[in-house]
């Protein structure tokens, strides 16, 4: 069974170079990615600050959170 | 052609729990990984700093640098 990622992003240019190359370098063989916008998808700020995401853009991956350079903070997005 | 990967980390747990988890789920049929430990091999604190590492751990990927989370400065490295 695939381990789900999480991208969330927001559709900043920081946020669409590491959705290209790091979310796009995982392993597709073990990784399920999904690209979230939290731009356009603001029903999933909920979950993603349950998840501990504190700026966009950010990879979940096994209940922990890596915030990948900076692109916006959650709180800008609301 | 493989694409040379580098993720560069001082030890700490921020940077483990990333070099365990991110640098371990780029797909190994594209990058080769390499891990540097800038804590112990000081000598390449010069080539991280000339590619646009500011703290670790941090993931150089096709010359472009990716921060992830912040465990240390690298100027605390020195």
């Amino acid at each position: 069974m695939k381990t789900q990622a999480r991208f969330y992003h927001a559709g900043c240019p920081v946020c669409i170079s590491a959705e290209q190359t790091v979310a796009g370098a995982l392993d597709p063989a073990r990784f399920d990615v999904e690209v979230v916008h939290l731009g356009q998808s603001t029903q999933r700020l909920v979950e993603a600050e349950a998840a501990g995401v504190q700026s966009v853009p950010a990879l979940v991956i096994d209940q922990q959170v890596f915030h990948i350079n900076h692109g916006a903070d959650l709180s800008a997005l609301k």
